[in-house]
């Protein structure tokens, strides 16, 4: 508490990052990092960049980077050009700039009752006025309870934590009845196992959607994300940025980024390791009675009959495995949200769990 | 121009950086780099980190970064500890976190009229009344002009573009006069020849220090920032921050920023050649009919009485040598900002400025 603060500081809610523990025998399925490490070609390109050069300023656009995003969806027939790629110090920068840049509206904005916890903190930061609508009995997102009167819609697909995706067809439909105002789609977690709206934003000049090296491209260490969207939202990003900070982007990230994005192979391979890990990992839990949601993500979001939700992330914690638990709402104060992890660290999970159960 | 920004968006004039062109051959001499590169343990300590650890997230709380910082002015004598520190994503960031975080008040924030063009804009950004004070006859801050009601004093020290130093015991007059709102001092220039501030933040709640290591440090490709002051403001940075981006130093960055702190004998041999080199282009320049003001910066602010300032920068840039010209407002016309660049450099700039007078 200070005096000088800004009147609104005293009522801000921060986000409650995941813990990130500094002891390395850990089990750590916690915070739905990628189970491998980067391309190769990732670490090369930050040796090469690491030198004198650092004395200067970084390019203020990020050019190549948005080059290589641009080329990456163009090359899947997207039509993506690099006037439509906005980049930032991980998507969580680039959801704050647009929160700021789009959602002061005078209608709420629109995201589900059980989402990414952030989006609520930053309707503090800017004083936005939200409405948090309800996910439906299986815990996913219904469309219909979209069409209503908004300043905008942000939904993660698939959604966190529960991990459950939403097909393009409803997304398209959501796009065709709210032509007013914008809608995000939050891809953080798309690579696991959806179709990204990346194609559908040459036809929908209202729809945003943001990435994140952090998950699939294994860069949570190196914070860099992205929005693709028609060019009118992009220059928008772009107002906001160059009246936050010039230069978001550092030398070692711009090339870290691209050759992220051009090592399509190192990129395909990891996905797939944890596509197939997860598909294990829902089956050793679905024999050991967990009643875990469909996911799509990186994750499984999970809860056990005859255990609290409590019991065992404490019971794991003991046993050198962090899962994210998160209490509440009422809801979901049962479920476990637990990143997939290598098989080792899988299989370490699930022993440990044969222990507590 | 799209029908989905925030009204307040259409309206934003966003900050102009100097130029960042990519060929090789210039002499650059426009945005206040580092002549030299930055210190070979920053380059060790980014090698050292770039390996499959680059897959987990960074410390949010960059606690080896802040440890350094509060380590190096602690050994100075100004006991500075860990929770006196804030770091950012280059002081911009943190620059922007304060204003929100501070200067959302009922009465104007107060700084100079020519001073770091950034400050109007964040006022744009987050909507804060301003009254731009003029620096006096001789281009100079008074402190008498800053006493008067106010929601937050902030300056450049030395100011830039003008590289003028402020005395210490001006910036303690104006801290005692003005207890009900904070003063800022942004210190990006200081340890070119100036007495940092952070020698008073434990006398003074209401004061906050920013420096940045992309000047005296050599690392603006890196984008690393920090704040210094009582913990109650810090903590009021905190709740901005996590608000915004949990973790906005990635890995490198936290690593390089440490490295750059301790070695104490590359930063300070840096700054003699800097200081060094200053003088001699002064002289220089004054030998040519140059009317300069006295800089404690990496920069000279100079004119000459029988050129206008758009012909010198612009012939310059006809011969490959890039120096910094505002043309506005008014008063400052007809000045350069020259960057102190390695002799090499200052030679090339001096002898081209030879073919044109």
């Amino acid at each position: 508490m200070s005096k000088y603060w800004s009147d609104f500081v005293h009522q801000l809610e921060p986000y409650v990052p995941g813990e990130q523990p500094t002891m390395s025998k850990l089990v750590k399925l916690n915070t739905n990092e990628h189970p491998l490490g980067p391309s190769p070609r990732v670490i090369e390109a930050i040796r090469e960049q690491a030198d004198a050069r650092l004395r200067l300023y970084p390019d203020p656009d990020s050019g190549q980077l948005k080059e290589a995003i641009a080329g990456y969806y163009a090359d899947k027939g997207y039509g993506i050009t690099r006037d439509q790629v906005f980049v930032g110090n991980g998507s969580d920068e680039v959801l704050a700039h647009l929160f700021l840049g789009f959602f002061k509206q005078d209608k709420p904005l629109l995201f589900p009752d059980i989402t990414y916890s952030f989006y609520k903190v930053y309707c503090g930061l800017y004083q936005i006025e939200y409405d948090a609508v309800p996910l439906n009995e299986a815990l996913a997102i219904s469309v219909d309870d979209y069409l209503k009167p908004n300043g905008g819609i942000i939904f993660p697909n698939p959604n966190a934590p529960t991990g459950q995706l939403l097909p393009l067809r409803d997304i398209e439909r959501l796009l065709q009845a709210n032509t007013e105002s914008l809608v995000v789609v939050d891809e953080a977690y798309i690579d696991f196992g959806g179709d990204t709206a990346i194609a559908l934003v040459n036809r929908y000049p209202n729809l945003l959607v943001t990435q994140t090296l952090s998950k699939s491209r294994s860069l949570a260490g190196l914070r860099i994300g992205l929005a693709v969207g028609d060019a009118a939202l992009i220059d928008g990003l772009n107002r906001i940025k160059d009246s936050f900070n010039s230069y978001p982007m550092d030398r070692l990230a711009i090339a870290a980024g691209k050759a992220a994005f051009d090592d399509r192979e190192w990129f395909e391979k990891g996905c797939d390791l944890v596509i197939q890990q997860r598909e294990w990992l829902d089956e050793a839990l679905s024999q050991r009675g967990f009643e875990g949601l469909p996911s799509a993500a990186n994750f499984l979001f999970t809860r056990h009959p005859k255990h609290s939700g409590e019991s065992l992330a404490s019971g794991l914690r003991e046993l050198g495995v962090i899962v994210r638990h998160f209490g509440k709402p009422e809801r979901i104060a049962d479920y476990l949200r637990i990143t997939v992890g290598t098989p080792e660290q899988n299989q370490a999970l699930i022993e440990a769990l044969d222990t507590l159960l």
